[in-house]
Order: structure tokens, then sequence, then C-alpha cells
């Protein structure tokens, strides 16, 4: 922590975070608060790439973001660079989260301890389904789109998961943004348009797939990829 | 097609697909499928670009690797770029999948679409639970673990989808491996160990969420990001 007052407002001077910087973030994260449980006072930016699959040399870089934490031949502090990284990505506070679409994928979610390990909690559900609005599910009680509004304003949620069928993804999308969600994680795989002024974040599980399938032939030396 | 033979090796003279573009390749598709079912005959990079959130130089960039596809003023056509995408991608061809762990996310992924659309099949599904070993999951008899061998041979299955406990999963994935699986998509929330010669895809939810939180943060200006 090199200065005592946080900035509030980015200045063109200073480092801004890029979104492929805050992806190897996570990625630190985890084996780093593992190795924190396990009581590892210092780690070494070979560790943690090693850990993570990146050079030792990008971890450096990355870390610098956050400050003079490392000591040359001593290593990062786990515990503040565990802090510094959650601080970093926003994740150093608790964010309230609804969930629309209750199929197995969001029961899949709702048990998931992975959320609410890094501070993510389902706070309500949603449903158009009349057969399910009013049912429980993980404890929670379904509610109809309609009570989006009040609902989300209540509980101050800020986080959307959208795991609705494609035909209605767009609409549920908008549907949130009106009742004040800023951020949406889609996993229904279509294009969706983010409705302005809310993040979005889309997994699509078969894009996963589909690079999993290009290492192996990439491994297996099978397709060589020529501009054929 | 500038070249009448593929080249069945890799050379050094040639450029090959880096992983980064692999990714988008995958994230092209999507809607070039799209507009390809609903009869649009070119596209060019500039739709294909803010279709994905991408900047057109960078579309035309990563379609040279497929040739001489595009001509200026016309564009790419449609179906013959989709075609020598899925080629480049490897997905051409079908993958035979097992996946092991039956909880409610993998009823979700034999539900998904997506996969199948991909050319992703699941033969297989495996549990180490006796209570659940002999009974059927969206039409698929749940294996024990010790017919993995047997079955990944007779079926042709290369990749696995890994939806088993934190605790379980690096035994899994070695099991996986042993029984000649070639690619694992994994979702438990860890940093497994890939065994030898088998090329791994992690999906961690939590880290989608991260990315998320620390978007709508960057959009409303919260978090300044300096080196503090």
């Amino acid at each position: 922590m090199s200065k005592a007052e946080p900035t509030q407002t980015p200045s063109a001077g200073e480092p801004r975070l890029s979104r492929a910087s805050a992806a190897r973030f996570s990625l630190y994260l985890r084996p780093l608060e593992h190795w924190h449980q396990a009581g590892l006072r210092t780690v070494s930016s070979g560790q943690l790439g090693e850990a993570v699959g990146i050079t030792d040399a990008q971890v450096r870089k990355d870390l610098t973001y956050l400050g003079s934490l490392g000591h040359p031949g001593v290593g990062y502090p786990t515990e503040e660079l565990v802090l510094a990284l959650r601080r970093a990505l926003g994740i150093d506070r608790t964010w309230a989260v609804v969930l629309v679409g209750v199929g197995n994928l969001a029961r899949a979610l709702l048990r998931y301890r992975g959320f609410e390990q890094q501070g993510f909690r389902i706070v309500a559900v949603f449903d158009s389904d009349p057969g399910k609005i009013g049912q429980e599910v993980e404890g929670l009680e379904i509610h109809g789109l309609d009570r989006l509004p009040a609902v989300v304003a209540a509980r101050g949620a800020e986080l959307g998961l959208l795991t609705v069928p494609i035909e209605s993804a767009q609409a549920v999308a908008e549907a949130l943004a009106a009742a004040g969600i800023r951020g949406i994680l889609n996993f229904a795989p279509l294009c969706l348009k983010p409705p302005p002024g809310v993040s979005l974040v889309s997994v699509d599980l078969a894009v996963q797939m589909e690079q999993l399938a290009f290492l192996v032939q990439l491994e297996n030396g099978e397709r060589p990829l020529t501009t054929r």
C-alpha cells in the first residue's frame, strides 16, 4: 500500500487494470486462498505461475498493479495478496444476486459453493411458469417476473443470473435492467445484447467444449491449422 | 480454398492458430450459424465484429487464417465461413463424450442443446454412488467408475465432462486419462493438474461472476483501479 488514501476517480496517468488482467487475478485467487488457508505465509511468482499455467514474468507484471507487495528473494505475503486481489476485483464486499429461470442449471447454481465463497449471495429466484411460482427451491420462494422490480429493490440486488431458454433471454435481460440490475451472467447459448448501462458476461458451455476439442487436436498434431 | 491439398503436418513457415484466435473462432460461429440459417449469403467483418464485440480489424486478421475467403466490398460467404471455422476448430466431426458425476449440473448439461448442436454427444454417464448406479438419467444408464475403461473403448469416447465434487476431481481425472480420454472439461472449482497427454479446460463459474462484478464497477467508475 504505497498511498494512504484511495483515489476515487480514475486519472489518466495511472495504470488501469485490463479485463485480461482481471481475468488472471481471478485465476490467481484460487490457489492463493487455498495456500492461505493451509498456512503458507509467502508465495513466489513462480509457484503462482505454475499453479495457473502462466509465466512468472506475467505474474509479476500483473501484480505490480497492486502496488509494492512483493519482496525480492522473499516472495509475496499470501494474506495481503489475497486481500489486494479481492479489492482490485471488487469482491472485498458481498453482492446480492437474483436468478431467473428455475431449471436444472439453476438448481446446480443455487448449490454451487463457489459463489458464496467469493461473496456472491443468491437472494431471490424468479420464473415465468405459474406452476413453479410460489414453490420453493433450495430454501428460496420462486417469484413471478412481475415481482422483479420490488424484490430487486428490497433485497438490494445488483447482479442477475440468467438461466432461461434462448427464446426469452433477451426480454428477461431487459426486465432485469429495468428492475435495476447492473450486471448479468448469461447462460443461454445466444448473443445477448446488453441493455444500456448493464454489464454482461456470457457463459457459453459449447464454446468451452470447442476449445477443448481444439486443444486435444493440437496436442495430437492432428490439425495442421494452416491457411488452407 | 487457395490450396488443393490439405497439409497433414505443421511446418515452420505456416501461421499456427493461437488459442486466443481459436476462442474467437468459437465466438464468430454463433452469429454466423444463426445468419446462415436465416438465409444471409454474405457477411462483413463489421457485422461479425459488432455481433461479438470485437473490432472489424481483428475479425479480418483472424479470418486470414482460413485462407482467401473474403472479397473486398462483398464480404465473406456465410456458409463457407461457417464450414471453414468448424474445420479449423476441429468440430467438422462429432465427438463422443462421457460424463462423470450425476448431480444437478450433470442433469443440466445432459439437457443442454448447445453441445449436440456443435457435434458433442454425451454417450455415457458414470457415478461412484451405488444408489445411482444402474439408474437412468436423460435416457442413459448410470455406470460405476469401474466400467470407465470398457465403456470409453466401446463408445469411442475422447472427451470427458467432470462434474464431481472437489474432493474426488483429481482422482476421477486420472481415471478418465487411464481409460483413454484425451480432453477433460472440468466444472469442479479447483486447480486440477491435467494428467500427462490430456488437455484440460476448466469452467470456474465463480471466475465468471467475479469478472461480472469487476465490469459492473468499471462501468460505474467505482473502482479507480490505481496502483494503490
